[in-house]
């Protein structure tokens, strides 16, 4: 792979942090945002008639766009991270036949047909609701959304498949019972199909509702249904989240922790510990972090960059593996001095509740911060007393 | 900062139990009420006829009242809390730039701006609506809602995205199923985009409705993904919620715990445990606690205040530190005597299931409040005896 | 107390397991419902044309059923449980005006207003509707929902005061959006509320619709805000379950548990955890636990009763404090015996997933439990041995 | 029961996972999704006329296969898994008297009794929606959902004995403020009552709304109440979700894991804690498990079948008992090697996140699997240097 495809590959990724990556996300979504607008706009008559240019120029801006950007990705997919060493065409290929490829693809390739085969452009255009798709790369919990869906698939499918069999029953029903009354509305169970669905999701749009007692009776029941279908699927899905939140904040505080070394001393049960109960806080440079006087409620550790603590002397600076914010939580007094970012920075936090609970769980862990956290509570006095 | 100002301060603080921190709050939410309702009522056309006088004077006694309470709480922020010496106007300044001080100051500006520039009072009495975000303030779980919405928002967002992406592609379908059949209804797509938000949120009011076969297809798939999208959002709200009442929870009763001296004498981890099961309950002077003959389903550990515990040959109290209520967990047996507060009381109360898991994990705490227990039945008993 | 009014007191409560209890449930709930329903029928024309005397008849025994029960009720509860020595007509002074009591005063106190004071006997009969509040007396959950309710009652009025905000917000701006086009309906807040509510709760009647753009995009926003607020109470409510259900399960079988002499022997950190899995199974005489043959998912424990289990050369009788049941959780084959309850029995059941967490949990329970297995299936085998 | 009776139990049971048993579900499906299909287009004019010949046929072969598929289920029932010896025919009427005998029953028997009675052959046809209740035996799920509903059937029960009594409620205040000004909408409580059901289960339909502003007052509460029905249900059925859930998973896991050699030495409390994490997964002959170069996020134990791990001199087998992919969860790094299952195989899936926890919590089985890791990181390093 050369170099140059390495960096388009490192900056298109939907994570990227470098400035290329994201100036490259904000045009990206601003052309994707413009392009489906002119397109939706293009639609309304009066719009369209008064802006024509305009929609036309920020469509064919979007669709050029795309189309660049499917050949660039599908050159730049052969540094795709891969320890074998593949034909870049061969990497090339898998991309395009991922769904993020084909993704890609359908966004542009209507619209290349349609100039080959000379289709009508205003049905066309229509295609560009594709496009909308492509914002499911930067979604940032759509892979969690994903992982949620596919471990409660079977619970979700069952539900779903009472869900159509009441349908199917419902409507055979309401045929028997309603269709001698309204036999335009209910004469056929396609038909009577159409006011299942809109009763068991409780939407009820109204324009077929039944008449005879026996037909509304068999309506409050399946209106009874939809209400525990949608309590189902909550229960469900409920479930699922606790457990996917849960492994995804463990595995990134993880990752985070053993990057510190002031944990990485800690034996393996304590770092399993304290990953499920930090919070990670990524933080500018020259952000104040916790100011003097505020109420204390969390502690911070620091992963990566550097902290200014402004004590009365001097100011001191906290590197990675270092933290502050200690002494609130020991004293239950306001903070006793304000901290600032110096550099971007990485930084743990523990709340105050988890702070309790984690030193009462693991005193060797409580017994460092605390005698940390009393040695400079000494230390900020004498300078005071000092500096009186 | 002066002595007026802190009292100000202090009173005016939405959590303040002084009396006049209490008769402010009451005429607060009066005045808010009446201002609300008369400016809503003014626009029923025989109501605001009938009532003119009496509907303008409760509006505007609102208006004169928010206007000197945002001046009162503005010449009072200057007593915020602040360990840092800084300029009385830097305090002001910082209250409002805050969101309240922007709600209050919205909720007197547009009319002093009415009255400047003679705008149509009819219509600048709808600003009032303003005024009901002046509740958030005292709403007591509307923090815990932020934390909530807070910690959950990155996946309430992913479940949006694709909310609105749903939305999109069912609005271009829609605008092409169902176009051509009612074109005034789906001629365009904003057009369809008023049908997909009525369907995807099953309101279904039932001024749009599709009709061909294609078009009642696709309403049906945004009708379930409109349940999918309740329950997505439900499941994860219930996973937040349940993280963050324990936060809650083990914070509030931290803080009672530990001015108990019976408790303090405890370890850090028995605090920790017990901490997260009690429920604090405040009673007023002269309030009945238990009484004899109740069943008993609970014990109470006394934080603040006094309790006369009506025993047979005299009435006891107990101060801070104290516990009863203990024997009828022990014995399962009814209430043994009549409990009544002889101040205003802090209690924390320990519920007969956790007090079984408790005694069963912290045997050592289980001791001392059953041997005093067997200690107090026994002096009743002998009591009994000798009375008799 | 009269032994009489204890008989009364004892067999009239809503859990009395007697056959003079049951009896009257039976009786109770039947009048019940065939009294409301003629009320509600006696409203349909036809139906009350044509069964005027069965409707009265019906409506007048439910009627006079009540008036007796409210009699004997407030004679009975001198009974109440109450260890003090009180006055009789203290404690019925007490009932009458608890909940319940006013209940059932509510449900006579009118009809006999309405024969002394000649109200008109058609309106006065609607208030029949009391009758169904005597339900919730006898509901199983009732209370165990109140206790949910009270729990979560600061976070579901946090999310209500926010309904109401949003409520308020809304007609108020599609009072300004709309009302000049739709004055009917928009033309006050008070009517724009209307459509407030039907839309915030996504019921969507349709008979008020928004038709500007403005007024659309406002809707769709606030149909938005429905769907929040329904999974606010549902993330709050699934919270708020989960805790009191597990309180009353292990409260349930604490009491249950404490019965048996096997249970007691142990400790109470064991009889904790026991309680937390078991689950409760009455059975009546002559019942079939367990099938030889069947596959085995569980393990029982006697409470109360005797169960017969069916062995090859003589049956075994078994009383409180047996087990059995346990041979097919050891060896994973069918039942190798049948069992049935020889007299009522209380049962506590132990799913084969709480075995195998608890025995591996708790090794010296596992060991009585697997001894026990053990030598039954070596008698079995021998006894086999023996029979061929 | 002979091989015959024996063969045909085992292929026919919904879980078979022999040929001959998924063909037999694969027809089955086919034939019942032809079959009501039939059913329901045959009520559709057009396509009735149309296809007469095609649907009668589908439908026939439908009714037929169902015919022949209860008579043979009928016979082979006699093998049904039972270690007493009964007579063939008592355990054909235990299955034809079950919920599944007796849907097969009905999916057969009112043809036969339309065709000795010579009933209307149109709406005879419309009981062919019995046979969608056939699905159910196949529903993965359909278990689970049942032991969840019968678990929360006490909670459920009380939140729907509420929801009737709201519904009585407020049919009869609207009858009484309605009533007068909308006779043939609210002239009766029955009447009322649809309005009550369509307007509490939020669905709308619009066909009868109320106008007065009384009547609109109790219109909103039903609709809050409504939302308060939703969000109960679906906060008990989460929680009972979530404990059904971890019970199965748990028993499928244990049945696996203890098939393991290398689980089976730990001790019972180690594999009772495993068997909370592992997620089993099938995999067929010939497909990819890890792929070189991939990241790794989890680690896999061989339950049967076999895998080859594709290592750099030559690839070795691992059978039932080994486990691999343990090297990317050590060293932090992709995938060193690809694996393929050489056979079908049974996998256990341990999570990286699992697999920290764990770890920490089990010292003895991190040594056992970090140890292996890394004897044979340095078999492929030295195999590494040879080959170069």
């Amino acid at each position: 792979m050369s170099a140059a495809e390495k960096w388009v590959y490192d900056n298109s990724r939907p994570t990227a942090l470098t400035v290329p990556g994201r100036v490259f996300r904000a045009v990206h979504h601003l052309v994707l945002v413009s392009g489906v607008g002119a397109m939706v706009l293009a639609t309304h008559e009066p719009v369209a008639a008064a802006h024509a240019t305009l929609l036309a120029l920020a469509f064919n801006v979007a669709l050029g766009f795309f189309a660049v950007e499917y050949v660039v990705r599908l050159y730049a997919a052969a540094a795709s991270l891969s320890a074998e060493p593949t034909h870049p065409w061969t990497a090339r290929w898998e991309w395009a036949t991922s769904l993020n490829g084909l993704i890609d693809l359908a966004a542009v390739l209507p619209f290349v047909l349609a100039g080959l085969l000379a289709w009508n452009p205003a049905t066309i255009n229509l295609f560009a609701i594709v496009w909308v798709l492509k914002l499911f790369r930067y979604s940032p919990g759509s892979g969690m959304l994903q992982r949620v869906l596919r471990d409660a698939r079977e619970s979700l499918f069952s539900v779903f498949v009472a869900f159509i069999v009441v349908l199917l029953v419902a409507a055979t029903l309401m045929h028997v019972f309603e269709g001698p009354g309204q036999p335009k509305l209910y004469g056929s169970i396609p038909a009577a199909l159409w006011w299942g669905i809109t009763t068991l999701t409780t939407t009820g749009y109204g324009d077929v509702v039944p008449v005879s007692p026996l037909g509304r009776l068999v309506a409050g029941m399946v209106m009874i249904c939809g209400i525990a279908v949608f309590a189902l699927w909550a229960g469900i899905l409920a479930n699922a989240f606790a457990n996917e939140v849960r492994r995804r904040e463990f595995l990134r505080n993880w990752d985070l922790i053993t990057k510190v070394p002031f944990f990485r001393d800690l034996g393996a049960a304590t770092i399993a510990d304290i990953a499920q109960i930090l919070k990670p806080q990524a933080v500018e440079k020259g952000r104040t972090i916790i100011r003097r006087g505020d109420p204390g409620d969390c502690m911070f550790f620091i992963v990566s960059g550097e902290v200014e603590v402004r004590l009365a002397p001097e100011p001191r600076r906290l590197g990675p593996g270092g933290f502050f914010g200690e002494i609130a939580l020991i004293t239950g007094e306001p903070r006793s001095a304000t901290a600032v970012a110096a550099k971007e920075t990485q930084l743990l936090v523990l709340d105050i509740a988890d702070f309790r609970q984690l030193t009462a769980r693991r005193p060797e862990l409580a017994n460092v911060v605390t005698e940390e956290g009393l040695r400079r509570m000494e230390r900020v006095r004498q300078s005071r007393g000092g500096g009186q």
